[in-house]
């Protein structure tokens, strides 16, 4: 019969009955198909309780030391080879993180939001609201394209600011677009050309690239993306930012709007992403009509996030399917899990909704039309309209200095960084190799200090 | 000179100028290349403000429906074709959404989450301290990988709950599992063969099949999942749960781990993903070693979620990587913004990190298991132990009846679909076609109403 020592127990008993036992089958001192006492005789035996013995037992035999067999009791398992390595070494590990970027003292191209923009209190009070009044519709599963109740706000809201008829079930919710870039190239197929503007995002380009999709790019004219490159590179799904391009600021003229469109029906396997990522910070005007809305035969995607608009933090994107992909989307995808919380869906819905939204917008574009205009004023201050020409079309957060210099784009990049200035030409998003210098460099202002600035463009007149 | 009539001007007036310009190009009034009048002359000749008319203008200009040329004036564009299909008709839209699951007056296998237990009021708490605590931090973008301090608190967590010796660097927190999944696989690549467990989670198939790997099962034992079964397909990726298999409720015992951690070893090509799901619910004795902890040579990837242990709704799961593959997530995958918004994951970190988390598991875990002796009652106030035997390992949130009977499983779960009631069989996970009734099925008891439990145990017994 088995005894032991209870004099240096540390923790629960049967916990340390668990590690003798263990022990003792490890060392072989119990040997494989040795049956083991009773619960009650072991207890006995022992002085403690059935309970404890019992709670010992079926540790050992959840992790298979013992083997309870009906009716006949309890046996060592068989655990050869166990014993030398029960528990594996912590191993030292060396993994590599990204490299961090250096410290700027400024930054032209961030485009970081200011925290203070965020209505951090109403949301905080939405949250709680939605916290106590929707307990039980909180802990339901969301279906898998967001709750109705966030695809209808977002409906209405493409409505009423867009002009678009959107049905709340053409609606995906995603977290982030990044994620619902992935869940495309699903519903449209891997075996299609995909085709992005040059210049243009790069992060398209590496997500295109990592789902193993053919991807191209189209070089663009002053109208935005040239129907001719994207016949030449045979795309067939183009993915574009007709409302405000990324980095040069084209807005797509509606000509050509209906020219891509023209495009896109000369074949049952073409699409266009519309990628309609700061359309609500356009600062004079209504925003141009979306491709989607013009779109009579389901050929536009339309994708927007409220990272731009809100925070980007708040990982909630979406995209408005035509009814064809809609379809196909409930039937192949929908046994995905949406991925954004139903707490921060429930809140955003509340948030648009309840007028939020837009009042938050209206504030935004009433600060970034203010700020806008201090920068101008700035860039007047240093620069003469020969040395340094602002490219805009009030839209968008972000602009282009068109610098007169003879350095070449790279070496004026390079000659601030030495200053630990960031500025970044726009041909650092060309797509191809083979590109002649603009002389055009970013300005992202949506968080820029607008104090630093006199002295950042100082040092780029120098510069140059 | 343009002349309108401002008689009945609805909206402001710089959009009724757009408008009326707008349609006399459309129209051809004014035709192609004309000249526009300028801002000056317009505004004088309608005595309207300049400011008036330059907003209408750069409406039009950001529509292209005219142009500006520097130094000379506005000249209307050429829109040829545009003037028939300006809005495109509201298409009607038919959408096929899922079907409902039919209504059902008891549901032996459904695995929601109970949403009395969710503790809406800490959780509450925690999110109005991270937003006023943490603004700037809340905007600031998170690593792809998830915000260090929630990756801290999980390696934390891990330790003293599981034994798990984790770098914060080898986590990976993402919006969901099957999110994760799509990461592994870009991680793993799409040219391994993957397989899975028979009987299995059917909606791993399903996202492997999703992702176009070639994908298999293998059958598993009374211990688990087999290495012959693994052999014979060719598996290289093996996705298994270990610790609680589903639906099945198996804990792989310590001897079949080695020999899976063995299978691994063979090849470099191999790893195994080691679905951790429930393991906070093990309701006696402490939770069985992962093999992630006994895994010395870097073959297991550790995955497990919070939708189980805190609820279904708040999407965040995360992963562990072994060292080799946390590099290649950095090196390959780190530009993919994080999926889980900074908001939610600082309010979990402060939930683990203040000892939440673990009064919450225990709380449930108290709960639960009264629950399940309640349950068990139940049982055996209606069935004899030779009508209906209970499979258990004291693990989890479900268990097995084994009912004694002649009929078949999907007899039996056609019947009962008839009085309304939902049970499946664990035949109904099996992945392939060609199997044997086992006369098993699952009963979930996370959510379950014992109250309706007795009625339907009792149109069960009639049934079989």
């Amino acid at each position: 019969m088995i005894t032991y020592n209870f004099d240096h127990v540390e923790g629960s008993l049967y916990e340390y009955i668990y590690k003798c036992v263990k022990n003792d089958i490890i060392s072989g001192k119990i040997s494989a198909g040795e049956k083991l006492p009773s619960k009650r005789n072991f207890a006995k035996n022992n002085g403690v309780s059935t309970i404890t013995i019992q709670n010992a037992y079926d540790q050992l035999a959840g992790e298979g030391y013992i083997i309870a067999i009906p009716k006949k009791g309890y046996y060592a398992a068989n655990i050869e080879g166990i014993s030398k390595v029960n528990v594996a070494q912590q191993v030292s590990l060396n993994i590599q993180l990204p490299k961090e970027e250096p410290e700027y003292i400024f930054d032209f191209s961030s485009n970081r939001t200011e925290a203070d923009n965020f209505p951090f209190s109403i949301w905080s009070k939405l949250l709680r609201e939605v916290i106590s009044v929707r307990e039980k519709m909180l802990l339901e599963v969301s279906p898998a394209a967001g709750v109705f109740e966030l695809r209808q706000a977002i409906a209405n809201h493409l409505n009423s600011f867009r002009g678009m008829n959107v049905d709340p079930n053409q609606i995906v919710v995603g977290a982030g677009t990044d994620y619902l870039y992935g869940l495309l190239v699903k519903l449209l197929g891997k075996d299609r050309t995909y085709c992005i503007e040059s210049p243009g995002y790069r992060k398209l380009q590496m997500i295109y690239d990592d789902e193993k999709v053919v991807n191209r790019y189209a070089r663009m004219d002053e109208k935005g993306i040239r129907i001719d490159e994207l016949r030449r590179v045979g795309a067939e799904i183009a993915h574009i930012s007709p409302t405000h391009h990324f980095p040069t600021g084209i807005t797509m003229p509606i000509s050509r709007r209906y020219e891509v469109l023209a495009w896109a029906n000369e074949s049952a396997k073409r699409y266009i992403i519309e990628d309609d990522y700061d359309s609500e910070f356009r600062l004079n005007g209504k925003p141009i009509p979306a491709l989607q809305s013009i779109d009579a035969s389901g050929k536009v995607i339309y994708m927007n996030t409220f990272s731009k608009s809100l925070a980007p933090t708040i990982r909630i994107s979406y995209m408005v399917l035509p009814e064809k992909l809609a379809n196909k989307f409930y039937r192949q995808l929908a046994f995905y899990s949406c991925t954004v919380s139903t707490f921060e869906q429930y809140t955003l819905a509340a948030f648009i909704s309840k007028g939020y939204f837009e009042k938050h917008i209206n504030r935004m574009r009433l600060h970034y039309g203010r700020k806008r205009a201090q920068i101008l004023g700035v860039i007047r201050s240093v620069f003469r309209e020969e040395e340094c020409k602002v490219l805009e079309n009030d839209s968008g957060l972000h602009f282009l200095l068109q610098m007169n210099t003879k350095k070449s784009d790279h070496e004026i990049r390079d000659l601030m960084i030495q200053h630990r200035i960031k500025i970044t030409p726009i041909t650092d998003y060309d797509m191809s190799d083979n590109y002649e210098d603009r002389h055009q460099f970013i300005l992202n202002y949506s968080s820029m200090d607008v104090e630093g600035l006199e002295q950042a463009l100082m040092v780029l007149k120098s510069v140059i």
